[in-house]
């Protein structure tokens, strides 16, 4: 065990797989003063790429510690982070009209439940601006009315990330496809939230068809936003049981309380750097 | 209450919904000496048809208490049925050479813990003759290698069915798609069971497609044969938690608990008269 | 199908099982003009009572309708109860420092999807005030720490309840116990919610407890209050899985979760009317 | 990637946590030309003990890769353990009248799902000789119907883990409480499964109290053999959804659902090396 006083690190490492890397690794951390206390790796069969994530405690300040890890990141030409465990992910949430996300959010957040930070709310809507005003989240109102005015909402997504220095983009039932453009440059660090259903439905008004087919089970999935709508990378699911008497609005209400709680979920995660990314496939290390 | 030698009787209804159902069936059974023990109803808002499961305690005979329901069913131009409570349904099970399905059936029914009875297990292959063997299941082995031997086995399940007057035709694993023909005759007494996704996969391998997509959740889903391959009217479905380190074929395994679970509650619930059809949806009495 | 102008009400009723009450209580239904949309009952083998819980449309007005059930509710010597569908039920919320079952109960019923309305929430600190407020829901603080300002917090809770016609008392953790006058003042209209665990813990601090014990599934039980603590009527539970790196905090953040949709989900039912008494046990028609 | 001739191996690790652990296992494994393929560790609080458990794909013989470990372990003064990759561990099985646990276990054994062998089936009734004979288990038969009698069974159980070198004695619903000796005799390797409940019941006949208690969640857990009966470290647990309408009969029979799933799982992991002790708590790396 080590003293109190250290500070609590979070490093992730993902390279090529091949032997040695944790012995290299583990040798850093040993020269920094580390201990392990958490650790989880997978080695990918479909990629043959190595996944790390290590909590560490060490006395070392982040600047000592990072130069123990450089040469061997170097030597496995790895992707890797060290962030202290906990610290607030700085977070842009987008919205529409429907507050059961942001709620959410904003409640945890607040209540120091989920390590995020939300310098801004961006919504289509006016609607949640007294929501965000109660959790002190500064809110923008921007319509989105027209493919003019679209452009211009997504203009003040990209400035708004470079001025808050953005982590995470959080589309809390924000109901606009993004641009092609947006997704690629937002690749990896914004979540989605839709609903979903055994089997998949296309087109409109999933929930009536989910109703008309008779579906026992709905639920919700988190993703990382691709071009691809609905496509990207998984990073949590649910479901909940339903019968026949429930209506389509009644299937809506229930569907909404996975939704929150589903991203909600997704967004701890990767504000604990818990998710990583192996080409269309999440790795979560829960 | 009643006195404790009275039959238990199921009551099945259906009809277009108006006023006075409720009372002109109540009535019969009053007539009828019965007292209602377990009333389930809905009116579907989709199709206006009204739909009744009642568990009635009575003295009268089966000839007695259908006497009094006559009347009214043909007032109401209803489709019903009177059974007894927990009577076994008699059962054809196709199967393929996955056991995992026709297993759980088999050792259920056999402890008295599902209400069937299975005159004869029909495979494609001999793998699971030793199965249904051991729980004195009669087992014929019917070879399907080309359309012609597809037909003679279609022929033989239409005879089975006539010979021991079967009620339900279950798919367990059976892996091979019926007829057009043979749906159409088995209309709404015939159970399939398929591995379920969110979203869904169309095509070859879906196992393997969940893994490459990273699902989090795998699931199965029973539901009556129809034309339609996999999209006939749910009856059940349930889901599990699965995680990146499941290799496509640690799904399968898991997958199959899923497949077993829920095909046998649905065999259960229609055992038990309490699965009604809607059109494309079902109505399940819990 | 009737006309769409028709009131939609709810009715329970509650007596000795005998047969006839359904034929009786259907007639004075189709005299009220009425059609049966819902239908739930059941009868206790435990106590020999019977329960039903009907929707039903009707163009009656409430003083019609229950001109007709008055003489079959004398016959059966029945309680019973007609509302409307969906009206909102009067509730006071009992809050101290933890909002997160007070934010469930108002942001849903404040977006339309729980129907209660909260004429008063009364804290025994003044923490969540300003939770309370945004949500326009009048808020009192009454500080408890002395058996004197107990006794004067009860005598606040007997005469807001009068003073506001309450239907029902939630204790959205109150964390006091309540006394035994209290407790049967309030009997069959509070409800209560605490974590619960697999086996149960006895004495202070069970999340340290299931912690120490190495649980791998905690929970949350809804009940009705009564003197014996945490012992009430049960009307929803729900559990949730752990393992063994989450330490008692992390512990006590996931069962908070399970806590309000625990509430939120108990509240809901008994403002539908869903909830009814057979003596330690609830009925709940889902 | 290593050759796909190496072999699969599993190793744990259980010593005092303290830093340079996994970089002098990790130095070792890259002696033994290993390959890291799946990792999972965690540092308990509670103890001060360091878990470990490791996939290692290497051309070592378990002799030379032994060899590398050996001075780690000394140097840190673990308890460890090297085995191959889906070995099946050798397995008692214990069992009364009720086969739905034998029946899970035998049933995925033989169809490569469960990586254990069974040498012997012991049954204090003959009831299961039938279902371990088609399963090919060899089966005996010792009532116990007096403490004589009940102390032979013990002593067979001895000879029986000497005779086959029994790793794992599973109680498959044995119904029979172990004597101390045997309980300490048997300590970690020993698994029953017991019903459970929210809130637990002490005493006789815990299915009818938590009917008369209304209970809305029964369960099953899979925990280690102690003295304390039903009190050993848990190692896992699940639950289902029940209703007012289901009697003790029926609570009974949903139960053992959740038994044989829960019991099963629990063998899978034990035999997988994926349990670990700590105490009266157990670390399951799942």
């Amino acid at each position: 065990m080590t003293d109190a006083s250290d500070a609590h690190w979070v490093l992730t490492f993902v390279c090529i797989d091949r032997p040695g890397i944790v012995h290299a690794l583990s040798g850093a951390i040993v020269a920094a003063g580390g201990n392990i206390t958490e650790s989880q790796q997978f080695s990918s069969h479909d990629t043959g790429r190595f996944f790390l994530r290590l909590q560490v405690q060490s006395p070392s300040t982040a600047q000592q510690f990072a130069a123990h890890l450089v040469p061997v990141a170097s030597r496995f030409d790895a992707e890797w982070r060290l962030d202290r465990v906990a610290r607030p992910v700085r977070t842009l949430v987008l919205v529409s009209k429907a507050g059961h996300c942001l709620n959410d959010l904003l409640f945890r957040s607040h209540s120091g439940q989920l390590p995020i930070e939300v310098p801004l709310v961006l919504g289509n809507h006016a609607t949640l601006e007294g929501l965000a005003g109660f959790y002190d989240a500064p809110f923008e109102h921007r319509a989105v009315t027209s493919p003019e005015t679209k452009a211009l909402f997504e203009e003040r997504v990209v400035a708004a990330v470079e001025e808050h220095d953005i982590e995470l983009v959080v589309l809390a039932r924000y109901m606009q496809i993004l641009s092609p453009e947006l997704c690629a440059r937002l690749a990896g660090r914004a979540i989605n939230i839709h609903h979903s259903f055994l089997p998949g439905f296309k087109g409109a008004n999933p929930y009536r068809q989910a109703h008309a087919r008779g579906v026992k089970l709905i639920g919700a999935t988190a993703h990382f936003v691709t071009e691809d709508l609905d496509e990207g990378p998984i990073i949590e699911q649910n479901v909940i049981r339903v019968d026949h008497s429930a209506d389509p609005h009644e299937l809506v209400r229930i569907g909404q309380d996975e939704e929150s709680r589903t991203l909600t979920q997704a967004v701890r995660w990767f504000a604990e750097h818990r998710v990583l990314l192996d080409g269309r496939r999440t790795i979560v290390f829960r």
